[in-house]
């Protein structure tokens, strides 16, 4: 915990201080494009398991930084942690996404959800964190994360994924009272599940709120920015003196930038949907801004990828507080050439913008 | 075509013109959540056979009005005839979403594509439309409607649905020449189409931009706004000194709402992430709006859909312009009365923002 870091851009960034340069990182940068996580998934035996065992877990979550210059690393783990240790039963079909063995669909269902013992049920968490960080030897910040208070509801009543949230939005409109206990429960366990990766090591947290875009304006502040506010209240954002800066990522959010900066996170992430100088405008100097290449530009020819990833940064603009990502996950088909020449991009083109002077 | 209109509320809102009451029809108001429905389609053996028996697609169209006072109908049909009539063969396989056997996927396969004979291969659809208008008998208006061109040209290049748009993002990035002929031709096909619609009798025109909300903010402006401004310019606008209206809808675009409105359609649809007072303000008087209820809200009681139905004319506010609708086509789970609650609240409360008056 003591060892200097050799690289805070990421960090620096985030705090809207001066950089050197735009740092970026890719959002599942570990994963099934890098033949090395198949192999290394393969011996574990399953997506879960490899979840579960913290080396393997350290193993993979290095993988992408052995290849690539990243400024960042992510722990590895699945979204569904949390209610997978309340006792829903998490579950991956071969070839299908995750599914629960209980979902929670009534009254009686809901009353029984409680925060998990943290330290008990995600101990195999905690673990992973503490060892990457002492496996990353101060190379570049780590960055914890969780899914937000929404996105685990929408799974957790679903029982699955979903094209329409027909379930988690009957309850919602039908039962507000549910909905709103069910969400309470679950912020409070991601507030302590945060809390434990920041102690364990964490210098950044990320929270996502990947199916909050499909809220309406009205239903996303009282279902999902309501308990991202929640979070953000009871996050430790500091230790050893040091800030740990907290990442807000609502996918289909750019409508709703004003309220998500309202909520006292030290960033926000954007999809590809928001011009970068658009949401610049929009926020001024109260957050940095992650974000926001499509990951399909991937899969066009290095050239450009470096036009398009040139585009990003010259929307941002000149000045500190961007933070180079994909606007969603990258996808299991990438090349593995061309994140490289991603990363390459934003380390060659990046440093134009931060440059003083004229 | 001489049966003069004995409710014209749907028109009049679509050109800002003052109304009564606020004009509401549902996307998708012909379709599966309707026992009749489900009834004639077995007669017909199939979707497909529904689509392509003008006397069918008249009947199916007819149903939601037979239960509920809507103030327009819309032309029952599929939103891929016309990538069929382009050759590329439409099927439906049992229990999933609509299938090309011949995708478009490389330059020869570009190439080929040509306008198709709208009087020869989509007479199908003209038949229906003229066929509905005399069965309509003046009753309300009848909307025509197409896909755009982005839209459609998603299916042709997926050959079906997708959930990342791998392949058509990939060509769009790595061959922007061949996306862009593919969108030209396309776009021409959209406006053969819709202008033989309304010469058959359509009293409006609708297009569908189903997924232009999953490109970033500059690809679409290239790629899809692009081709709905040719649309828009290439359209018969007026039949016997009569506007017709042409209503705009990008699902995910109110980050663009103002790039929609400069295009030159009389109405913009909105999905239910945006706020209707929002998307009034940016729009100003420049065009009518037509939205926004989350369709989810019909899983709820009645009273509930009643007051989230409350909540948008009021977010839309006093005056004009407005017609009610969902944000998206209504679910095939959804009750009937659930619909039936949704029009008559429609009807019931609308009436106090018309009136003159302080």
């Amino acid at each position: 915990m003591t060892i200097a870091l050799q690289n805070d851009t990421f960090l620096r960034a985030l705090l809207r201080q001066p950089t050197d340069y735009t740092p970026v990182w890719m959002m599942r940068q570990a994963g099934r494009y890098l033949p090395e996580y198949n192999a290394t998934r393969k011996q574990a035996g399953s997506f879960l398991k490899l979840c579960k065992t913290p080396s393997a877990a350290t193993e993979v979550t290095l993988q992408p930084l052995e290849r690539f210059p990243l400024d960042a690393a992510i722990l590895f783990s699945d979204i569904l942690t949390i209610p997978d240790a309340m006792g829903l039963g998490l579950y991956f079909a071969e070839g299908e996404g995750p599914k629960f063995e209980r979902p929670v669909r009534d009254e009686a269902a809901v009353a029984k959800l409680v925060v998990p013992d943290i330290g008990a049920e995600l101990k195999y968490v905690t673990d992973a964190v503490a060892q990457i960080r002492t496996a990353l030897k101060g190379r570049v910040p780590l960055i914890g994360f969780s899914g937000s208070p929404w996105t685990l509801a929408c799974y957790m009543v679903e029982g699955q994924g979903s094209d329409d949230y027909r379930l988690v939005k009957t309850m919602m409109y039908q039962r507000p009272d549910l909905m709103h206990r069910m969400l309470d429960v679950t912020a409070r366990a991601v507030i302590a599940y945060l809390n434990a990766q920041i102690e364990a090591g964490a210098q950044a947290v990320m929270v996502f709120d990947s199916w909050g875009g499909v809220l309406s304006a009205g239903a996303y502040r009282e279902f999902s920015l309501r308990y991202l506010e929640q979070v953000m209240a009871g996050l430790k954002r500091e230790v050893d003196g040091k800030r740990v800066p907290a990442i807000v990522f609502t996918k289909g959010g750019g409508l709703w930038l004003e309220d998500i900066v309202a909520i006292g996170c030290d960033a926000v992430g954007l999809d590809w949907t928001i011009e970068m100088s658009e949401a610049r405008r929009r926020v001024g100097d109260k957050v940095a801004l992650q974000g926001n290449l499509d990951p399909n530009v991937l899969f066009a020819q290095p050239e450009t990828i470096r036009a398009e990833t040139a585009k990003v940064l010259a929307s941002y603009g000149r000045g500190h507080g961007h933070i180079f990502n994909l606007g969603h996950g990258i996808s299991q088909f990438t090349p593995p050439d061309h994140a490289a020449a991603l990363v390459a991009a934003v380390h060659e083109l990046s440093p134009a913008y931060h440059r003083e002077g004229p």
